[in-house]
């Protein structure tokens, strides 16, 4: 049976409300999930959370009660509070009628297959929450393995990417690393490497791309360092036709995700 | 010559500042745009603020002295204040060191000259501002002539929707409409409608685009109303290969107007 939390206070609630700092997070290990559609994911992928809080109303629908059963049974702590405490758990105004805390999974890339998808997105210094999770959720769409992160990045397990992913964080792999580790752990195996680049004249249309292909991208600002793009097996240019001249990081993962699948229809 | 204001009460700083909100946008007809990169972009479009503001390093870069004299040549409000100030008026912790309030163009679609570009991405119910701008941005890097907001969309001239934009704002055409308004405008010329669809059997790599093409991108969560779907020329599916089976709003308005791009070469 869920447990009631009618208190502000209470341990829990200062815990789960917590993890919107990258701090807690590191220390406990957990992240956040907010909404059925992204725990409903989050089970598909054979996940619960160790910790599960609900509105009376969240726990309503029959999906809902089947993921609180399951995180009870699994030996999870269940709690049905009121829908106040629930946003002061998620900081949110309007948040979900249940959320989950997760355990964060080993992100070092010893633990990643590289056998088990033909493509991976690997992301350099990427400092947006939101673009990182619209990597991912568009990494599930093209049938990526999942997302390996360089130098520093914005936290994949934050609120603002979880919720970006749509749930995506649960079904691609999160790897993270030096450039210098990814290259080695890169070149001890099969892989393409490919960068977006100005100095190229290789159009992204017409480039062959292997299986496995990496897909680096660069800074939102910045773009991809010199050393990091001449490491790349194969460097492909967008044609730019505006005067912006510039993508945004997330539109451009995803351009070239989906040209990499199309050219191996 | 500036004037300088040391007051955070100064009249112009709490304008300025106002433009954060959407009534003060309509009331005002301003709105904000920040950094040297997005006020060249205006500038390199013909465009100059009425009012400037900046910190005495944001005018030492020969091109911010360049689009300041403009201003004030064109009868502008040109304005030197403190980094402290500049940061009230743009309410960031970290504001560019120089940022202009513009005079919002109409919207109506009158003003838009559909023979002016083959590409023209038309967006339904959108609701955030961060993906509007981003749209905008990637339709002036795929060669579109400008983005037309239909039913209740985010602001365009909110300050998180020029940020994304990168200065798209200012070289691409906005128009509002409602959807009877908008079909209205599209028949009486010519045009083809294509609508996201999972729906159709017809894969967005083989289709046949023409020019000028309407994308028409659905809400985020909603996705386009079936009686919007019915009202396309062309329904195209991207194919998802993952669990999650969606992609971000602005992703896939990137994906197909790439496609559309490719589809002419």
């Amino acid at each position: 049976m869920p447990r009631t939390i009618t208190s502000f206070g209470n341990d829990t609630v200062k815990l789960i409300r917590s993890l919107r700092d990258r701090k807690a997070r590191r220390e406990t290990g957990l992240f956040l999930a907010e909404g059925l559609r992204i725990l409903t994911e989050a089970r598909d992928s054979g996940l619960l959370p160790e910790i599960i809080a609900f509105a009376p109303a969240g726990a309503a629908h029959p999906l809902a009660a089947e993921i609180i059963a399951a995180t009870e049974a699994a030996g999870g702590d269940a709690i049905e509070t009121t829908p106040d405490i629930l946003a002061k758990m998620s900081g949110k105004d309007n948040p979900g009628l249940i959320l989950g805390a997760y355990r964060q999974p080993a992100t070092d890339l010893a633990a990643i297959d590289r056998s088990a998808a033909p493509l991976w997105i690997v992301a350099q210094a990427l400092r947006d929450p939101g673009n990182l999770g619209t990597i991912l959720r568009t990494g599930d769409a093209t049938g990526a393995g999942g997302l390996i992160l360089i130098d520093d990045c914005a936290d994949p397990y934050s609120v603002e990417a979880v919720r970006a992913s749509m749930g995506a964080v649960f079904t691609q792999a999160v790897g993270t690393a030096t450039w210098d580790e990814f290259v080695a752990w890169l070149r001890a195996g099969p892989g393409q490497l490919v960068g977006t680049s100005l100095r190229t004249d290789s159009d992204y249309l017409d480039a062959t791309y292997e299986a496995p292909c990496f897909l680096l991208i660069g800074n939102e600002s910045r773009g991809l360092p010199a050393d990091y793009e001449n490491e790349c097996d194969l460097r492909v240019k967008m044609p730019m036709l505006g005067r912006a001249d510039s993508l945004n990081a997330a539109v451009a993962a995803a351009v070239i995700a989906f040209q990499v699948r199309a050219s191996w229809r």
